[in-house]
């Protein structure tokens, strides 16, 4: 992929001036047309060898464009927020919303190739982290982004001669580092783990474009030029993935309507007596873990998913009882924000990670898109069931990072929601849980089961399996949810 | 103020189980019309004595209500991104959106008591920082907060007792630590001066409310029940100070219609030869001051206000132009996101604030509170007359962060403003910098230009001075621009 790189690509300085002003002045149109667009948002990543230009080539871009609309993110070592989250995280922060441009500097490329060429990993690791490249720009072209990955190259004799002319004079003598020589020393090595990754990471939908970094205005030209044909080609294009209309996704039933919730024992009970004993006994396991050395390596993700009234929020309440108020989070899952809904459906879950040694507790969570999104048609089909791997790769990243991850999954029986819902009506502290839509909920019944079962299903993996709750009797669940939570978190410590 | 809560407050079991199902129902409907109602944030801190049932206390309120709705928020030592931001930064990160109730776990109060406390700072220190509370208790009070203090108090003796007793158990004993003893040991004087800032900080908008912490139940019921009342008086008010009407602001004209900006000498000019020369050395000097080992210590907020078509994009390109794109990031203010309306008006910048050792570049800024809002009535006059003040806070903490802040306002005559409106609808790559809404506010002309005197005036300060810079010539203006922001960095650098 390099060598082509390498042929010596130039532009007179009469060409380029000829070239520059309309260039320039129609990635401004483009830029603006996809601001008033805003159906999707353009990832540019900029990485390659030192020396080739990349900065000066982020500058000439927010010069041309509108630099209000241009995010430009530069990633350093992590910082200890962001090392106490999966890797991938501050990547997640950094995305542009829709209708802007974001201009990544040094991206989830770099610490994996540059980890591989000073053999901090081995091949198989290189080859997890492509994979996992692939299905994320995969994921963020799916939800419509223009992704363009420019490689900026320089042949070794390049570098070795651009970095001595950047030595020599005494305004760019600061730009020169020892790891620049260090990553010279390393050139061949290095050339040959990055073209090997190029090459398994350029895809349709996230191609690399290697530019050759000698001549500053061939490198200009070459990526305005390649930015603004891909940008005009997306805003041409009759509303493209991003835009798929939205309809009311099919049910795919069972020829037998019998699935994995249909075979649960809702006859399950616990009397009060031992329900309060072992509640006890599993509280105080809970809350010694929780102040175990070793979980501040850890963290907890426990969701809940069932029907309205399935006893998400007594079980949640049961787990807190036995943790310092310090120590968890409750999050509710309603409806995104503005700044939610122009960003990756994940966005909003990635952005509110705890750190180590917390516990956050989802009533409802990111299994909203195969539940309620599926049902009410609130996403296209393509979307919910790509969110079924999508949310493989997250919860695999989280689990990979140390969180122990608990999915509770509460089946009640239609009659028993009905007795709690009149119930409920009746109390006056629990008044307010009962709305119009819960009762629009229970008439769609049976397609939030089939939806559930299909879930627990494509999601139960090793790392996060789905715990599915008999939950007609609360004593029965809740003790079920907490011992699952307890052995989740204890082996979890012991593992180590 | 300590003396009422080492009567040795109690509340008999029998008591408490009838108050407890009424207070509990009711704080719950007064939550959920505060969610409804969503007019104002709730804002409870809790603080006090070690041992005193702080943590009991909040997780009994997040099982009495919703706890979904609750936002409880511990801060235990910065993080580093928070340690690279003015201390109050962690604090607005934690702010509760409006609607929804915020529960603080140690506060703005807890280091400058600490630090006192251990000598870490002086009387004059701890003056200040009561000063600064209060101010910003006072702005989210009249952003509509509903500010409840509580200060969980037990006497030397009870806090001995309660420690052994904890200490003595097993399944409490990891709840003492070392700091504990520590700080009983110091009780006498903790006492003092705590009781001292509570006394100074106790205002009618944020009030403390002194709590026995001896009995659990007389503990309980007295935080319910004052938070239930503070409530209820709050949803039962007329539409209060956060919901003052919005109308059009009157605009204050001097007699004789002169202000400072009348007095600025417009004709100043640069020919372009001497532009070029100082540009390119003002431009190095800024690289280099940009890469000075200190500078990390420091960053730079740099903001351009001024009429449209002033110059501020084209300013801004010749800073950012000396500048590696790593440094710096530009930000341009437009409508809030709903996330952002749902927070004081500060909030936006303060969630946006860079790290050290960088440029922010705000094309317009937090000034738009005193200007477009103030002149299109988007907020009541109350509001951007205590703008001011909020804003020299802003600045202050910022400044006294280490941020150096410079502050252009871009002045150009009505006439140049006409020429260049002209101009740029000619010139393709500009066009879509026009829209009727500039149009529109060219109408306002006079009104903005009153109001700039006046934000000129309030919010010109040691710490962040404005710079008047003469804009008809480009030349000049861009010169001016970039010659104080150098010295201004530089001097800054001199100065440690």
């Amino acid at each position: 992929m390099f060598e082509a790189a390498e042929v010596g690509h130039k532009l007179s300085k009469g060409r380029y001036k000829r070239i520059e002003p309309r260039l320039r002045a129609e990635l401004l149109d483009a830029q603006y047309d996809l601001y008033k667009n805003s159906g999707f948002s353009v990832i540019l990543l900029i990485s390659g060898v030192r020396g080739a230009g990349k900065g000066e080539t982020v500058n000439l871009l927010n010069e041309w464009m509108d630099p209000r609309h241009i995010y430009t993110h530069a990633f350093d070592d992590p910082s200890d927020e962001e090392r106490e989250r999966p890797p991938m995280w501050r990547f997640w922060r950094a995305l542009p919303p829709k209708g802007r441009i974001g201009i990544l500097f040094g991206s989830w490329y770099t610490a994996p190739i540059i980890d591989r060429v000073f053999k901090r990993t081995n091949a198989k690791d290189l080859m997890r982290s492509v994979e996992e490249v692939n299905r994320f720009e995969r994921m963020l072209a799916d939800d419509g982004a223009l992704i363009l990955k420019f490689w900026f190259h320089l042949s070794q004799k390049r570098q070795k001669k651009r970095l001595k002319a950047l030595e020599s004079d005494p305004n760019t003598r600061w730009r020169v580092t020892g790891r620049d020589w260090d990553f010279f020393k390393v050139y061949d090595r290095f050339y040959r783990i990055s073209e090997d990754t190029l090459r398994q990471t350029s895809t349709a939908d996230a191609p690399w474009i290697v530019v050759e970094g000698t001549d500053p205005k061939y490198r200009a030209a070459t990526v305005g030029k390649t930015l603004l044909d891909a940008l005009r080609k997306r805003l041409q294009a009759p509303a493209g993935r991003a835009g798929t209309k939205i309809r009311a996704a099919p049910i795919v039933r069972p020829v037998d309507k019998r699935h994995i919730l249909c075979k649960m024992d809702l006859e399950l009970k616990l009397d009060k007596k031992r329900y309060e004993a072992q509640l006890e006994r599993l509280q105080r396991r809970l809350a010694l873990a929780a102040r175990h050395p070793r979980f501040r390596d850890h963290n907890v993700v426990c969701l809940f998913e069932g029907m309205d009234a399935a006893g998400k929020g007594g079980a949640i309440r049961r787990i807190t009882a036995a943790l310092d108020a310090r120590l968890y989070h409750t999050i509710p899952i309603a409806a995104p924000t503005d700044e939610e809904r122009a960003q990756p459906y994940l966005w909003r879950f990635w952005r509110r990670l705890p750190r180590k040694g917390r516990f956050t507790l989802y009533d409802r969570s990111w299994y909203g898109r195969v539940l309620v999104e599926r049902i009410e048609g609130f996403c296209t089909e393509a979307d919910w069931m790509r969110a079924y791997a999508e949310i493989n790769d997250f919860e695999e990243q989280l689990a990979r990072d140390g969180a122990v991850i608990a999915k509770f999954w509460l089946q009640i029986s239609k009659e028993e929601q009905y007795r709690r819902f009149k119930e409920r009506a009746k109390t006056r502290f629990k008044r307010f849980k009962i709305t119009p839509e819960d009762w629009r909920n229970r008439e769609k019944w049976d397609a939030y089961q089939v939806a559930a079962a299909d879930m627990i299903e494509r999601t139960s993996t090793a790392h996060a399996p789905w715990v599915l709750v008999e939950s007609n009797d609360k004593y029965h669940a809740r003790v079920k949810i907490l011992s699952a939570l307890v052995h989740g978190i204890e082996s979890a410590l012991e593992a180590r």
